[in-house]
């Protein structure tokens, strides 16, 4: 068995095929069951299966190791997955979480080395399982540990014909501090003080020299040494913000460090890859982006995708908001050189109260098809009894788990079996792609910046994290209501300065590399055509003065925001009259000469959007709610030359053209509680005419498909 | 057309009805379309229409009155709704919010008197269109406003045999301030400085002395001129918390002689009641508790019960969790001795996205007759172009309302007929009673503390707040989890010491005052069976030193907090292994002599939960998310001789149990987007057998009926 990822997609023997894996923790599933339940698996339709392999379990003292116990031997759990022919991820930790206690390390090791824990920026404990990853002991009792485990997983690697795929180091990194409050300052792991410790030599490397870095955070240090954990978060002056936010950037890069000392420590005991990762939810995915690119193919960054885990989430159910932040995790996933694979898919819940329903569970895959997942792994497929004294909610890990903790089938079960069934039925899915409106830079720093801890927001600028959830509740879903299937293009990469065919989003904040605005001018230059909102940028990444696509616009500026609260406003723009302005709106300040007025308040006259030479502006920062947005943004991107797909009638139903190579599947979901009849006009690639109008039914919490084989214009 | 309210009914010719309003503002709907539209009204099943009349449309420069004109013909519009049978709530403001600009007020008077605009503690205008309510001059000019609107309202009320039947004093009161983030401090109408100013006035009448306040606060003032607006928020020290909070008693103090002024005014100009007020939120209930005692009959308290207005709320659908918040509502407003009525419904939504469904609204109607509303309103039941010049949002007022701005009905319409029909077959649920299985002790000043400017937290308690929140997603969702039905009752009334055939629960925060405390005591020397969690009072409501119950209960007293995040927690109460501790749990401390121990942590041996001679002690603080939550409050409450009416297998079905002339009711209530297939057992007032299991299907999002008529102990 030859597995790899390439090109997006995972490839078995060299053939794309989609990872259909479920979460089987053999310590919790009697020995007895489990051939058993891996047929049930495969009957359901899977492939794969992932399990931790949990540190507190299989070293309960220290030293004292256990792979042989019936529940716990982990080479015969291999042999069966292997003869039921059936691949494994596996997932040795050190962390697992998992609802263990301890987070799956072995209390001996938190109660008898308490200098390993972590420490937030005041010196205080997190939490009695919050450890500081790099420390020298915790790495040493890791490296014990792996000194049994990995053997064990060596031997059934795929390369040596056996069923492990995939290896994934720890679990949901950063989690288990940042949920603790805080990002890890442990002094001995950092190097608090010394001038050779892990921060001075991270933030020599970085700036070069104390003055600057003084200059940059208002200090007078003599040596890097002496630079210390951030200020609070409550701070705001710039140089505390920009204190921060490094050390953010800091924290992230010990996180690479501690990933990439995890498979060294793996390799060098014979494991071979490819490793895997799971971001812990789609926030965090921007925080790995820097390890994806050093690691490459060795590693694949998967995401997390729980839509409730207790009643206090969000949604009850896998809603249109929620497909959406799925969609930007998925086309993050992609631009970072995975094929998009939610490595925690939401098969069952934490709680009983909201239950995960069949229904929910079977839109909520089809939405992720329908927006390019190429694998997943649900957690879980089945469970049962911890071991004793190891669980820390419940004794019975059931999960609400497709088959549960006695083994029944539950109804999500013959869900995920007909989610099975209709790959089987339409393999040509697997390799299908977008049928874009028009694409999107993704504006990588903003969604950073969302990650609370590291809110900057320069003077001058939007800030950071505000513009970032306007963009996902604004433009993005905008688009989706008005019909519209965007495409994200990754900044960082040349690909896009070429591609003039579609129209091109730039949202920023008002800081964009000087890099990324040359390669911008480019694309104008080449006869690209770019929507630029809500401002236009004056600085660059790290708030210094930056105008290259100013300068190229005749010094055009955004001016300061106006709120609604400010005073009154009705925006008419590009023909849709009063739009509402549920955030704020920034008027233009230089408009180049002869720009044609797109967008005014009413009221006061001022310009909120312009077009010259391919270029337009809006300085509008919306959250969508009413139908007018979505037309207004529709308008705008026509007015640059987009030929939309689809023509729809619904904003709720979210609609996705994937083409293959046997024509069109179109995706339509309603992830609601209510049926609906949509009708959509449709023009597969945005040429020639609309196909006849389509009324379709969609039940409650239903994704429907259909296939358009397109032969001339006839449409079958 | 005689009209009224007493014992918790609307009355119509002294005859119970149910009063089925609908929002219909004249000054949007085309006068010529007015009685049609009213004709599509009542053929939807309504009886009442309300409507804003709006004063910045009304006088558009001072001392410009129009009432004539076509569409703002109000003597026209409420003949109109006379011919047509209909009864009219009307809302002449001051406020009407309403999507209006200057939240419904004209704008020529916040430009021209710019001193009566709310400022917040440090001095600054909130908004440009938040007034200070008890402002002189804006009381002057609402006086000549009223002078003009209330001789019209006046000659059309119900006593003189017009449709008026309520007139409503402004519109969600308090929110345009606290949404704008602070209490009015506005220096004139305070009086700040001022020894015989209002605030001078309300710390003299309240506390007696500068002395004893400048304790409570920590100052050495010498006159109470000197107290001014309270500190930041930020600040937390104890005396900064009361300072906070008792400004937050004197803000609410002030809103409730605003509506008594706004009603003299009316009254002082013919207007005859009864009155009527929104409070915008189930929230803000408790704070109108107080004016709601003064007023009694004069005047109802109607919360608006929104559940999605953009795609940021909580839901997008009236989910379990919504409909938990509802039923606290309805209950809230009950007990302050209103027939409970939502006087703001969703019919429609600011937003079209997420959008309003028939469904949604139908099972959001039949939800909250199940849980005894008596009345509503529904915003909007029509809408149309505002008068030019006067929308926030949009132009075109539509509002996505069951009948369309063009006049067109829409699937809303007809659900809400269904909903009509429904109560036309049933006269016999508008007189109903829950048939409840135990009471709770609605803890009024956790709800009052659960509004964010006023979170004291006392040491030595639970914070209020957070009690609140655990109360509501704790004990009450648990409990509806567990197919229990609970009734509130009122701690201030004395009905309650007396009624002993059911258990009574006890949720505090260790603040109880005193008289509560000597009625709880009466209640258990009665006979009765308390339920006291997740503390044992230790405190009054001043934070005073005051164990009356626990000195009835040989000192016993509740631990300090424990959290899963402290130490290692598995508890095992009432026979439920393994109980999720996800909040806090509070080890008993003094354990009378005797008593049974009914929870432990297994790990500690700490005592959680204790009984002895009908008092029973559970030292949890949760947030419902296991089956096992349900089944430990289930458990208790029969250990207290709870006779539960219901056992269902789905805990996410809420079931209630009304009872009434003609038998008992079941409504069962599926809130979430698959169907569901419930096995319910029932026994109507929890005696006899049960009836043989029912198996009911209910489809997503439906609420299902079903009548009982007990003949003997036979099922019809």
């Amino acid at each position: 068995m030859q597995f790899d990822f390439s090109d997006g997609l995972f490839k078995l023997n060299g053939k794309p095929f989609y990872m259909n894996s479920g979460e089987f923790h053999y310590f919790r599933v009697p020995q007895a069951e489990w051939k058993k339940r891996m047929k049930l698996f495969k009957e359901m339709g899977g492939n794969t299966i992932s399990t931790y392999i949990p540190w507190l379990i299989h070293e309960p003292a220290e030293g004292q190791f256990d792979f042989d116990s019936p529940q716990l031997n982990l080479r015969h759990f291999l042999d069966c997955a292997a003869e039921m022919d059936l691949a494994v991820i596996v997932r040795p930790g050190p962390y697992q979480y998992s609802e263990l206690i301890y987070d799956g390390l072995p209390p001996w090791l938190c109660m008898k080395y308490p200098e390993i824990l972590a420490r937030d920026r005041h010196g205080r404990v997190m939490h009695y399982s919050a450890v500081s990853y790099l420390h020298e002991k915790f790495i040493e009792k890791v490296s014990a540990y792996f000194d049994r485990v990995c053997p064990i997983i060596a031997g059934y690697s795929a390369q040596k014909n056996g069923p492990v795929i995939m290896v994934q180091p720890d679990n949901e990194l950063g989690g288990v501090h940042l949920w603790r409050g805080d990002f890890d300052c442990n002094r001995e792991t950092m190097g608090f003080g010394c001038d050779s410790g892990r921060f001075a030599v991270y933030l020599r490397q970085r700036f070069g020299s104390v003055e600057q870095l003084n200059r940059r955070y208002g200090c007078s240090h003599t040596t890097f040494g002496e630079f210390g954990p951030p200020p609070d978060t409550t701070c705001v002056s710039p140089s505390a913000l920009l204190q921060q936010r490094d050390y953010a950037d800091f924290y992230w890069h010990c996180a690479a460090e501690y990933l990439k000392l995890l498979i060294e420590l793996m390799e060098n005991r014979g494991v071979v890859g490819p490793f895997c990762h799971n971001s812990a939810n789609p926030a965090m995915n921007c925080c790995f982006y820097e390890v994806k690119k050093q690691l490459g193919n060795r590693m694949l960054l998967g995401s997390d995708h729980y839509y409730t885990l207790d009643q206090r989430w969000p949604q009850n159910n896998p809603t249109p908001q929620y497909a959406i932040r799925c969609f930007i995790s998925l086309e993050q996933l992609r631009l970072m050189d995975n094929p998009p694979c939610v490595l925690e898919f939401p098969y069952g819940s934490l709680s009983d109260w909201p239950p995960i329903t069949a229904e929910d569970v079977e839109a909520c895959a089809m939405m992720h098809l329908g927006f390019g997942m190429r694998g997943h792994n649900g957690y879980i497929f089945t469970g049962g009894m911890n071991v004793p004294g190891t669980g820390s909610t419940t004794d019975m890990y059931d999960y609400n788990a497709p088959v549960s903790a006695d083994g029944e089938t539950r109804p999500t079960y013959y869900a995920l079996q007909r989610f099975a069934g209709y790959l089987n039925a339409h393999p040509e899915i697997i390799e299908s792609q977008a049928d874009s409106d028009f694409r999107i830079l993704m504006p990588w720093n903003l969604a950073y910046a969302d990650n609370k801890w590291s809110g900057v927001v320069c003077p001058g600028t939007v800030g950071a994290a505000q513009a970032w959830n306007s963009f996902v509740t604004g433009l993005v879903t905008s688009a989706f209501a008005a019909g519209l299937m965007p495409e994200m293009v990754n900044p960082e990469s040349d690909e896009w300065v070429n591609c003039i065919d579609k129209p091109l989003v730039l949202w920023n904040n008002g800081c964009v590399d000087q890099l990324q605005q040359q390669k911008l001018v480019h694309f104008m230059e080449n006869g690209g055509r770019l929507l630029c909102l809500p401002v236009i940028p004056k600085y660059d990444e790290n708030f210094e003065k930056c105008t290259v696509l100013a300068d190229y616009l005749e010094g055009a500026t955004a001016g300061k925001a106006v709120s609604p609260s400010d005073r009154m406003v009705r925006l008419n723009i590009a023909g849709i009259k009063n739009v509402y302005c549920n955030n704020e709106f920034y008027p233009a300040e230089n408009i180049p000469s002869g720009a044609e007025i797109i967008g005014q308040n009413e009221f006061s006259g001022e310009t909120v959007g312009w077009y010259k030479n391919g270029f337009m502006f809006l300085g509008l920062n919306w959250c969508h709610g009413k139908n007018e947005h979505a037309a207004m943004i529709a308008k705008l991107l026509e007015r640059l030359g987009m030929q939309r797909r689809i023509v729809s009638n619904d904003s709720w139903i979210i609609t996705v053209l994937r083409k293959h190579a046997a024509g069109t599947t179109l995706f339509a979901m309603n992830l609601s509680s209510s049926t609906r009849t949509v009708t959509l006009q449709i023009r597969p690639d945005g040429t020639g005419e609309f196909y006849p109008p389509e009324i379709i039914e969609i039940p409650a919490m239903t994704v429907v498909t259909k296939n358009f084989i397109t032969r001339g214009d006839r449409l079958c």
